[in-house]
């Protein structure tokens, strides 16, 4: 047996013992139930668990545009709704392609977004999303943070922490996060609209074709212009998936035929527990009104014991096959 | 980076972000801290969590005597107290030495143990060691199983199960356990005398050393004849560590001395949270009477989540680089 097997054994053996439908909770669970799914690093969604938040109660463009009248927000820009996205330049090279971030005055981003919902038969424009990520609902949008909690309690006991950021999304079904996965546990709650996850755990690395990727970033010569791809970006190269799980025959690696994601759409109120280093490619659809809106709590996640460690070794297990 | 590299990436990443030094708890943990030391699979020490069971409070050699006057236990007999140990042969060659099994009245197998303790000067004949690991104290044990706690609470809660086992360990500082892991959560408490633990987690198995060793049984041909090596046991070979910490040096692999074993002693009362899966070679010492005495519980793992398959991927791995 050589260690391309072992890669392969180690997908098959993690799919006998675990089932890819992720596990659905009718409330939350408490800090000891929240515990074990974090021991075994699994998914759960709890349906409904944020119906009675004064977001999800009060939320809507109209309410949004009111408390935001004026403020102006960071927009993340794209041709096509790619942000942070493997994406081919103007020579077919596959780089990392970056958004151009913009302020914009928030109901006229509204506006934007809905309109390119509503109308799908004008041409689409650029795609516009609010998404930085930046612990941006205590910031930018600090005017929301009284409609949602300002920590998940079950999480915080067991984690023994506060959030480390709370992140407000608000986009339209064009924009697409594209497979990745980050250091943190990530408790995802869905206001407005639905998102759609499909979920890879961390040993799955050698099936997602992680690259180098050039960072680019799109621009915008002048105010009114259409974007274009900028030249390469400072700080290097970026390891970046660029296999697609909903495009399962492109850029594949040998592996990844092999694994199962897991698929689950949160619907209003729905809260996903996305368990630390899990891939995750996310796309969302609108409410009537034509928007969507999430917001999610990332907890540090505890890098002692064993799974950070063995996650890197599965990377250089197969970063070594690929060398031979 | 070829392979190897990879698993000593591993063990040094594990080492730069655990420590090897055992967490002493002051008293039980909850079970939702209990639940934290399991997610990241990492052993802790209660000191006198057991100091005030009946068990802690009563037990002597006098009392056990008592207890158990009129019954006999079957008792684990080795030359040397290397009950399933690799031993050689003789031949030269290393073999997986299981002990010879007889049923012996309690009263006198005890006082054969605090004899060979007490009495060092007397030439060592065999050595006998109580240690069935069948759930011994629910069964031959049955009359002291009212002075030990019938489960675990923090481990019950968490773990949503009673014990699968429930073991007694009666023997003398001969016995030696050898290094070995077992698929449970094991709540491993002491009585009387001390044990000595060396404890490796379960990543480390490319620096025990583990081969294929034939199975063979000390047999005792007649009634008070010395034990000699049977023939080869039925069942085929047992795959076995051959590295034992304590003697560094010796049948080391490349790994062994990358490795950092933690090793903790408990006391009279104290309790060990040893987790699935992970390395552990057990000695002891003996009370003033001249005898060790534990209790442990096994508690099923879950061989759900990542770790059970990426435990097996390590060793895959350092399978097929030991047939390049
Ligand atoms: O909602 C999205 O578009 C992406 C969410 C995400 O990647 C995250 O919460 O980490
Ligand atoms: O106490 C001993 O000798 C060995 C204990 C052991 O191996 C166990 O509890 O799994």
């Amino acid at each position: 047996m050589d260690e391309v097997d072992a890669i392969a054994e180690l997908i098959i053996n993690y799919n006998e013992l675990n089932s890819s439908v992720v596990t659905e909770l009718d409330e939350e669970p408490s800090p000891l139930e929240f515990m074990r799914f974090v021991a075994k690093n699994t998914p759960f969604v709890v349906r409904g668990a944020a119906s009675d938040w004064k977001a999800s109660q009060t939320w809507s463009a109209q309410s949004l545009k009111e408390h935001l009248a004026d403020e102006t927000v960071n927009v993340a820009v794209t041709p096509a709704g790619n942000a942070d996205s493997p994406s081919q330049n103007s020579d077919g090279t596959l780089v990392f392609a970056k958004p151009w971030e913009e302020d914009q005055p928030f109901p006229s981003f509204l506006d934007y977004v809905i309109q390119q919902e509503k109308q799908p038969n004008i041409p689409p424009g650029e795609v516009r999303y609010a998404q930085t990520q930046n612990d941006n609902l205590r910031h930018e949008y600090s005017s929301l943070f009284a409609h949602v909690p300002p920590t998940i309690p079950f999480a915080r006991i067991a984690l023994q922490s506060p959030p480390d950021a709370i992140n407000l999304w608000i986009g339209n079904s064009l924009s697409t996060t594209a497979l990745h996965k980050d250091n943190y546990e990530n408790i995802y709650v869905q206001i407005l609209g639905r998102k759609h996850f499909v979920l890879l755990p961390p040993h799955c690395q050698p099936a997602v074709n992680e690259r180098m990727l050039k960072p680019v970033r799109y621009v915008r010569a002048e105010e009114g212009s259409e974007l274009r791809m900028g030249g390469e970006e400072d700080g290097g190269d970026v390891p970046f998936a660029i296999w697609d799980p909903d495009r399962p025959g492109e850029n594949r690696t040998q592996y990844s035929g092999m694994v199962e994601p897991a698929r689950v759409t949160l619907e209003r109120g729905d809260m996903l527990y996305l368990p630390a280093m899990w891939y995750h490619k996310v796309s969302q659809s609108c409410s009537e009104e034509g928007i969507c809106v999430a917001v999610n709590y990332w907890y540090d996640m505890d890098f002692s014991g064993p799974l950070y460690p063995l996650t890197n070794f599965v990377r250089s297990v197969n970063a070594s096959r690929n060398k031979d």
